[in-house]
C-alpha cells in the first residue's frame, strides 16, 4: 500500500540548543521512500551522517523560540507482514557478524535478568519463530497497553514489575525475552497505518529462519502498513529526537497517516 | 541560493536488467535537501544500501520495455563555494585514516604515472591549496574542455595524450596530479546551476587545510551552486548508473536545475 | 615502558558451547602490541571479526570437556598517561559523529538518571576535563574499591546504592555521571601492571580537550602500564568472552603482567 | 598445516618518510593466527587501523637511516583449498551489498575493456565458477609467468598486450575478466609455501556459488598452504608498504615459509 506519512514537533527553545534528530526514512527491503520532505522553520545548518545502525541522523543547533521540524513522505510499503511460524532458530555459531550485537543487554533491555522468565514461557515451543510468537502472545495477555506515549522510557524490568506500558515498554520487555534465549532482537520506530490515536510507534524485530521477522505486541493481528524510521538496540538507540543540555520537549507534536493512491508521475 | 534539481532517465529494456543506482543526494555539510521524489516507472521493487564511500545507492532489476527513472530535490546549497588559497598540505602521517585511501591511484586516475609532470606544473608553489589551484589552472590553459557527456571515461593517462575532454576527464586528470603530489582528492558527481548545456557534472575535492575543498576545471571561476550526488575515487565508484549484463543506454536523458524562493511551509 | 601481559581462562564444558571472544588488544595510539599468541586448547576452528567499536572478537564453539583459552603479549605503552587539567568541554554539536553514541545511556550506565546528581558533583568546576577528574575523585572518596572481580556486572544505579564496587562497578557509575553532563565517556577493558591482585581491568575514557582521555576511579594516582584489550559503551559490549547456551564459568582464571626489557630482535 | 612465515624489510631512509604498512595478517575463515610478531628496527611510534576492506594497517614515520621492518606469525591454514565445480553465478541482483564493489573496475584492472575477450575464452562454460576456472587455464597457456617480483605494478591492459607478468600481473588480468562477466573478484596478497623462489606472492578470489574462492593463475595445480595478508580491489589497495614523498626501495627484502608441527602449548 501507499501511505502518505507526516510528523510536526514545535519546541519553545530557551538557549541555543543541539539536538540530533532522526527522521529520514530510508528506503529498504521493507518499504520504498519516493517523496520525502524534511523542513525546518526557521531554517538552520544541518549536518547529517549514518549512525552505527544505518539510520540517517540530522544534526543542528536549534534557536531561541519556536522551532519546528516538520517531515513527511509517501511511501510504498507491505500490505501484510511477513510472518513465518515454524522459523528456525540460527544457532549463534551461525549468526551474521552484523548480527551479534543485537543479542547484547542493552540500556533497556536488561536481557541477562531474564533467562529464567522466558524458559518458562516458552516451555514447550520450538526454537525459533514460535518462541517469539508466544511471548508476544503472553506479553498481550499479561502486559496491559497503554496507548499514547510517555516521556520517560522504562526498562524491561521495570515493565515487568508496573505490568503495563506504552509501545514502548512492551517492545522493551519482548526483546529482552528474545535476547535472553539467545534470539537476536532489535527495536524499530516509525509510523503504523491505522494506529488510533495517531502517534510514533515503536514495534521490534528478531532474527530468526536468516532474516529479520516483524512482531509488534501492541496489536491484536499483524496487517501491514508498518513504516521504520531507525533500528537500534532499544529505545537509547532510536530516539526521534535527542536533545543535549536543559530539557526541552515539543509544545505541539502531530503524526498523521494517510492512505494514498499510487501516483502516476 | 535554493535550487530544484531533476533528472530523468528513459531506458529501453530488452530482458531483465539489474541496476545499480545512485541518485539520492545526501544532505551534508555543503547542501540541505528540503524534498526529494524519486519514481520509477513501471514500479519495481528496490533495495537501498549505502556504498563504502556514504552514497546511498539503489539495487532495482529493469523489467523488459520502457523503464524511466524520474528523481527531483529541493537543495539548500551555498552561493560561494569555499577557497582557501594558502590552506596548507597536510602531512600524509597527519591525515585521517579514512582520507588515506583516496592518495591511491584508481582506475581513471593513474597516480602513479604522474609525479614528475605534477611536480613541473606546480613548480614554485606553496604544498597545499595552492598547488591545487595550479593543477587546475594548468588544466583549463591546457586542455580543451568539451561540454556535454560521452559514453567512454577515459583515465588521466588518456586524457592527457588527448589533450581534449568532458568534465569527468579533467577532473580524473586533475585527481591523479594531485594525488601524485600526495594531496587527497576525489570526485564529485552531482548537478552544477547554470551549466550550459544542463547535463550531469563532474567536478573534485582535494584534502588541503585539514578539510575537502572544492574544485573545478571547467569553470573559468569558481561560484556557487553545486549539488552532490555522489563521491569517490573516480567515475568508476561515481556511476549515477551501473548496469549489468548487455549494455543499455538511456534512449532519454533530461536534467535540470533551476533556482527557487526557499518555501515557507 | 614494555610488558608481557598473558591471561589464561580454562573453562570445563558440558555440551558444545559457542563464545564470542574479545582477547586480542590492537595496535593503537596508545599501545604498540610487539609480539602475541593466541592458544586454544584443544584447538577448534574461529572466526575473528571487527565489532562496531573496532575490537577484534573471536568466534568458535567449545567442545565438551576442559578447554583452554591462552593469551599473551609484549606491549610498549605509555610510562605515563596524558592529563590535561582545564581541557575544555566539547559541545555537543562539535563532537565528531562517531562519537555522539557515547552520549547515549546503556545497559549498565543509566545516564539518563543521573543529571542532577553529576551537577551536584561537579558544581563549581570547569567544563571539562575538571569535571571528569571531579567525578573520579568524588568516586575515591564515596564509593568502596573493592579488588578483586564479580560474576555479575551492576548498572550506575545499582553501584550508587551499594556505595562499593569492583574496578567495572566504578567506571560504570564514572561513565553515567559523564555522560549526563554531555561529556562522552566510554569503557575500556584490558590489563594494568602493578595491580594487586592481578586481573583483568576495567578503566574508562571521556572525550574532553578534542582527544579520549584516560581516568581509573581505583587508582590514587593516574600511572602509565595501561594495556586495552576492547573498547565500548559499557561492561556489555566489551566482555572479554560471551558465551550463550547454559552459563559455563571458568574453572581457572589466571592474569599476568610483568615488566619487560626491549627486545632487541 | 600449521606455517611459520617471516617477512623483513630493509630500508635506507634519506629524510623521514610517512609509510602505511599491511603486513598484520588477519585470523579469518581460511587461517588462524595463533602467534604474531611485528618488530621495528628502530622502535618508532605506530598507529594501527582498519582499511576499508578490513585489512590491518600501520602508519609511521621511518627516520632517516637504516629501517627495518620485520614480522612473523604461525598459522593454520588448511592443507587443501576449497574448489566447487560447477558452483554457481550468482546473479547481481543477488550479491551481497559489500560484495558489489568488486565488480567494478579498479586502478589495474579495467574491467570495462574485456566484456567480449572474456566471453570468447568461456564461451560454453556454465557461469560461475566454470567460467573462472576457464579464465584461469587460459591464463596458464597464454600468458607466459615470471616467478619473482617487479617494481612497477602492470595493469590488465597491459598484461594482456606483454603476455608475461609475475603473479600480481597474472591476477589483475584474471581479476579484469571475471567482472567483465559479472563474477566479483579481489586481490589477495600474502604467503604461499612451498613458492620457488620463495616471495611474498599474490592471488587472487572469485565470489561465486555464494562465497568467496581461491584461484592462483601462477599454479598448475590449487593446493594448500595461503596465508592472506591483504584483500583489496587490486594491487594499489593492497600494497605491503605505500611509502609517499621521494621512492624508497627495500635494500633488503627476505620472505620465508616453513612448515611447522603445532604446538602443545
Amino acid at each position: 500500500m501507499w501511505l502518505h506519512t507526516s510528523c510536526e514537533f514545535v519546541f519553545d527553545i530557551a538557549v541555543p540548543t543541539p539536538f540530533v534528530l532522526m527522521l529520514r526514512p530510508r528506503s529498504g527491503a521493507q518499504q520504498w521512500i519516493a517523496r520525502e520532505e524534511y523542513r525546518l522553520v526557521p531554517t538552520v545548518p544541518v549536518f547529517e551522517f549514518t549512525d552505527g545502525y544505518g539510520n540517517l541522523c540530522q544534526r543542528l543547533i536549534a534557536p531561541p523560540g519556536a522551532f519546528a521540524v516538520r517531515t513527511a513522505a509517501e511511501v510504498m510499503t507491505a500490505d501484510c507482514v511477513d510472518q513465518a511460524p515454524g522459523a528456525v532458530f540460527v544457532e549463534v555459531q551461525n549468526l551474521p557478524d552484523a548480527v551479534l550485537s543485537y543479542l547484547l543487554p542493552s540500556r533497556y533491555c536488561e536481557s541477562d535478568r531474564f533467562g529464567q522468565m522466558a524458559t518458562e514461557i516458552t516451555a514447550g515451543q520450538q526454537p525459533g519463530y514460535d518462541q517469539v510468537a508466544t511471548i508476544v502472545a503472553w506479553l498481550r495477555n499479561t502486559i496491559r497497553y497503554q496507548s499514547g506515549s510517555s516521556d520517560i522510557a522504562l526498562s524491561a524490568v521495570e515493565v515487568n514489575s508496573r505490568q503495563s506500558g506504552v509501545c514502548r515498554d512492551l517492545s522493551h520487555l519482548a526483546i529482552a525475552l528474545c535476547r535472553s534465549l539467545s534470539i537476536p532482537a532489535r527495536m524499530v520506530v516509525g509510523y503504523l497505518y491505522g494506529l488510533a490515536p495517531m502517534e510514533l510507534h515503536a514495534w521490534f524485530e528478531a532474527y530468526v529462519g536468516w532474516r529479520w521477522y516483524t512482531f509488534d505486541a501492541t496489536q491484536a493481528k499483524l496487517k501491514g502498513g508498518y513504516v521504520a524510521i531507525g533500528y537500534g538496540r532499544d529505545a537509547a538507540d532510536v530516539a526521534v529526537f535527542s536533545q543535549f543540555g536543559p530539557p526541552v520537549h515539543p509544545t505541539t507534536q502531530t503524526v498523521c497517516v494517510q492512505r494514498i493512491q499510487a501516483e502516476d508521475t
